[in-house]
C-alpha cells in the first residue's frame, strides 16, 4: 500500500559520483559494498537485523520519473548521457543479507551489495537509513521485552515518533524485537502488527463525571474494558470509580475480563494499592497496566520493587530510542571486480583503528555448539573459503591474533542469504510473525552473558586466516 | 507529491472513543484541544515551532478509504452506524496555529482545534507526531546555527534518521530553524530545500590512486569541486593530492572556486595546518568544511579553539536531536460547548503540578517593546478578552503570583491565526524560505539571556486576571 517512489531519497553526492563514473567509464564496473555497524546501542550485547522487507519493496520500485529527471536537468551539473542513463536506470545487481530478527555484532557485513558502481552507490542512503532505523527499534524494543520477563509490552509511542515512518515502521521494527502489538492502527493495517487501545484522559472529561464516563465505556465494549484511571485521582475516586462501573455493567451479565492503565504517579505505589483495591473488590481479573516514560530500566526496577503490573505501554523512550536514538551502520566499499572477474579487494583505513574496514566479498558463518544449541562465534572468510564443521577448527582474535580458540562439535551456518541475484527477487519473505518467532529462537541462543543490559560478554566475530592476511596486506600497502 | 493519506495513522482509542461518542450521542458535541509542550529540549530557552504545512496537508486529504472501513470492519467492534460515518468523514472545524518559525514557549497552546468530539479526538495522533518531529529539528538546528556563529551550516544525516520522513522532513524543518542546506535530494525535489554534495570515500577508493580520484573529480566538476581529503592520511596525502589536483585542472583555466572536506581526526588541529597548507600553494580560496559527528556543543568548542572551517556537515546529532531525541508536545481537551454554544473549560489535574493543563478557549498574545523591538512576555487571556496596548498592563507569575510587572509601550501581537474554519482552508501558506526567514527574524526579537545554550532565562507565558481565576476555581472543584 506505501509504494511511493523513493528513488530520489538519495544523498545529492551519490548523484555527482554517479554522473563521474558514468562519464568517466566506470558506470559497468563491479562494485561490492558492504552494510555493517560499529557498537551495538546502549553498551549492550547484540542488536538485532531489521528492515529488509522494505529495502526489497525499495528496490523493486527503483525508477526516476520523467519529474525526477526534470528536476536533475535543472540543476545544470549532469551530463545528457547519465540523465539518459537514469530514466531507464533499474536495478540488475545482486544483495545477500541476514534475515531480519538475526541477533547481529559490530563490525560483521548485515547486507552486502554486488553491483555496476553507479547502482551500487545510488541505493546507499535508503538502504542505511532503513537499516539503521528498524534495527534501532528492534534492538531497543528487544531490550524492553527482556526487562518485562514474560509481561506483556505493548508500543504505545507514535505521537513522539521521529515522523510518520518512524511510526509506522517503529511500530512493525519494535514487534519483530518482541513486542506484542502497538497503538498505531496504519501498523496493523499495512502489516499486521495488533493494534488496540481504549480511552485518553479526554475521553474522562468530556463526561459529567468520571464515573459516567467508566460506566458508558463498560457499555459500549463490556468485553474486556480497560480503563484509565489517573485523570483526577487514582486510588481516591479512580480505582473506586472503576471497581463500580465494573460491578455495575460487567458483573451483572457475568463477565469478568477488564483492565485499568495508570499514566502518572509512582507506579510501584499505585499498583500495589490499586491490586489490593480490586482484589478486596471481588476482580481478581482485572488486569493492570502502566505507560509513563517507561524504559527497559524502569521496568526492571518496578518489577524489583513487586509493583503489580501485567502489561506495559512504552512509548517515547521505544519509539525514538531515546536513549540512544541513532543506530551507526555504514556502507563501504569492500572490493571492485577486475575485467577479468577478479575480485580486488579494497579497504578504508582511519587513524582510529577501529574504523578500518573489512575488505574483501565475504562470507559470514555463525557456529552453534551441538551439545547446547548456543551460538559459540561468527566468523568472516573469503567469499572463495568454505568451513567445514566436521572438523576441529582454530580460530582467534583479529586485534590480539594470539588468542587462540579451537572450535569442535559444532555446526557452521552462513548467516547472509541472496535476496537479490541479477536484480530479480530471489527471496521468499517471511510474515512478519515469523520474524518475530525467528528473533526470539535466535535470541534464545545468546549466552545470558551476551545478553546483560550492561557491560555484557564480548561476542567473537573473528577473520579467517586468508581474510586477516589479506586485510593486514592492505593495511601495510595503504599506510605508506 | 507526497499525497499518501495518512488517517489511519492514529492510535487507536481515537477509534474505540469515536465510536462510544458516535453511539452515546457525543458525536457532534464541540470540543477545544490545544497542542502545547512542557519543557524545551536540551534545556534550551525557547524552541522554533514547525510542521504546519504537513498538518495542512494532511487534513485536506482526510478520509477512510473503502479498504480502511473494511479493515475496520474486521475488528469486530464497531458500530456499522459508527463505520457509515467514517465513510463520509472529513475534516469541518476550525483550527487556528502559530506560524511555522515562530519561537515557542512551554505550556503556551501552539495549535488549537475547535471540532465535533469524534474529529477532534482523531487528527490527535498525526497533529502531535508531525509538531513534534519537526519542531524537534527546526529547534536543535537553530541551536547550531547559532553555535556557527554565521559560517554556513548544512543538514547531512539521512542515512541516520528514524525512516524516510525524518530524513526528508527533517531536512525541511533544519532549513526551518536555519540551515543552509541538506544532502537529502529528495528534499529539494519536494520542498526546495537546497541539496548538494560532492564525494564519498568510495570515489576515492574507486580509483588507482587518491591523486587520480582527485584528478577526475575536478575535470567532471571543475566550477567548485570539494574533495574529501581524509580517506588515506589527511596531511601526508589527502591535502597535497587535493593541491596538486586543483593545480593541474583549475589554475589553467583560471578557477578558483574550490573545497576540501575533512571527516575524521582532531578537526581543530588538521584544520589549522590544512588552510597553512593551502594558502601556502596559493589557495586561499579554497573553503574547508567538516563533517564528523558534530553538534553545537563541539562547533562552538571548535571556533573557540580557532579552528579553520567555513562550513559545517551536520549529520546524527541533528538529524535525530540525538541529545533529547523528543519533543513532549500533548493534546489536551481545554474545553467543551454546551447546546446553547457557551464554551465550557475542562482541566486534566496530575499530581505534578507541571503537568496541569491551562483550561478553556484562549488567545495567545506576545508583547514586543516598542523602543526595542524585543519580545517581553507572552500573555494568555480568554477567547472573549482584548489587551489594550495603548494603556498599561500589569501580568503577574501564574505560579508565583505576588511577582508583579507593569508592561508599557507594548505593541501585543496575537500569535495563533486561523488555518482552517467550518473546514476551509483559510490560510496561505509561505514559501520555505519565508518561513526560514521569518524565523530568524523572530528569533532575533528574543533577547540573549533566552538565547543560552544552558541555564537561559526563563521567558514569560503568563495569565491573564480572568484565565487564572477560572483555572483556580476548577483546581479546587476537581481536587475534592
Amino acid at each position: 500500500m506505501d509504494r511511493r517512489n523513493m528513488t530520489m531519497l538519495c544523498d545529492f553526492y551519490e548523484l555527482t559520483m554517479g554522473n563521474g563514473y558514468f562519464k568517466y567509464g566506470y558506470a559497468d564496473h563491479i562494485t561490492y559494498f558492504d552494510v555493517f555497524f560499529r557498537s551495538v546501542p546502549d553498551g549492550g550485547g547484540f542488536a538485532i537485523a531489521a528492515g529488509l522487507e522494505q529495502i526489497v519493496e525499495y528496490i523493486k520500485n527503483l525508477h526516476f520519473s520523467a519529474e525526477d529527471i526534470a528536476y536533475l536537468r535543472e540543476r545544470k551539473m549532469f551530463d545528457e548521457g547519465f540523465l539518459r542513463y537514469l530514466a531507464d536506470f533499474r536495478f540488475t545487481g545482486d544483495i545477500y543479507a541476514v534475515p531480519e530478527g538475526t541477533p547481529i555484532f559490530p563490525r560483521e557485513p548485515i547486507l552486502t551489495v554486488r553491483a555496476p558502481a553507479i547502482q551500487a552507490q545510488l541505493i546507499e542512503t535508503f538502504l542505511l537509513l532503513t537499516i539503521n532505523h528498524q534495527s534501532l527499534i528492534a534492538t531497543k524494543a528487544n531490550r524492553v521485552v527482556r526487562a518485562a520477563e514474560g509481561r506483556t509490552v505493548l508500543e504505545f509511542g507514535s505521537r513522539r515518533a521521529q515522523g510518520a515512518d518512524g511510526a509506522i515502521l517503529g511500530a512493525r521494527a519494535a514487534y519483530i524485537g518482541g513486542c506484542a502489538g502497538t497503538a498505531c492502527t496504519i501498523s496493523d493495517e499495512l502489516f499486521g502488527v495488533p493494534a488496540g487501545g481504549t480511552m485518553a484522559h479526554s475521553w474522562v472529561q468530556m463526561f459529567p463525571t468520571q464515573y459516567e464516563a467508566f460506566k458508558t465505556y463498560c457499555e459500549v465494549y463490556p468485553d474486556n474494558p480497560t480503563l484509565l484511571v489517573d485523570t483526577y485521582n487514582t486510588l481516591k475516586s479512580g480505582v473506586p470509580d472503576a471497581i463500580r462501573a465494573f460491578n455495575e455493567v460487567l458483573k451483572p451479565r457475568g463477565l469478568t475480563k477488564c483492565g485499568i492503565r495508570l499514566d502518572s504517579g509512582d507506579m510501584t505505589y499505585l499498583t500495589k494499592k490499586a491490586r489490593k483495591m480490586l482484589d478486596d473488590a471481588g476482580w481478581e481479573s482485572c488486569k493492570i497496566s502502566v505507560s509513563n516514560s517507561l524504559d527497559e530500566y524502569i521496568i526492571r526496577d518496578l518489577l524489583q520493587q513487586g509493583a503489580q503490573i501485567d502489561m506495559f505501554g512504552v512509548g517515547e523512550r521505544l519509539i525514538t530510542a531515546r536513549s540512544e536514538p541513532v543506530f551507526g551502520g555504514v556502507y563501504k566499499l569492500a572490493a571492485i571486480e577486475g575485467e577479468d572477474g577478479t575480485v580486488i579487494p579494497r579497504i578504508k583505513i582511519s587513524e582510529n583503528t577501529a574504523k578500518i574496514t573489512n575488505p574483501h566479498f565475504k562470507k559470514l558463518y555463525r557456529f552453534y555448539g551441538n551439545d547446547t544449541g548456543k551460538a559459540i562465534a561468527d566468523y568472516l572468510c573469503v567469499y572463495d573459503e568454505t568451513v567445514d564443521d566436521t572438523k576441529d577448527l582454530t580460530i582467534f582474535d583479529p586485534e590480539a591474533t594470539w588468542k587462540e580458540k579451537t572450535v569442535y562439535n559444532f555446526t557452521a551456518k552462513e548467516l547472509q542469504v541472496p535476496i537479490f541475484k541479477n536484480g530479480e527477487l530471489v527471496y521468499k519473505l517471511p510474515t512478519l510473525k515469523e520474524i518475530q518467532s525467528y528473533c526470539r529462537e535466535q535470541v534464545d541462543t545468546l549466552w545470558d552473558e551476551v545478553k546483560r543490559f550492561d557491560n555484557p560478554h564480548t561476542y567473537y566475530v573473528d577473520l579467517s586466516k586468508k581474510l586477516w592476511g589479506i586485510r593486514y596486506q592492505l593495511l601495510k600497502e595503504k599506510s605508506k
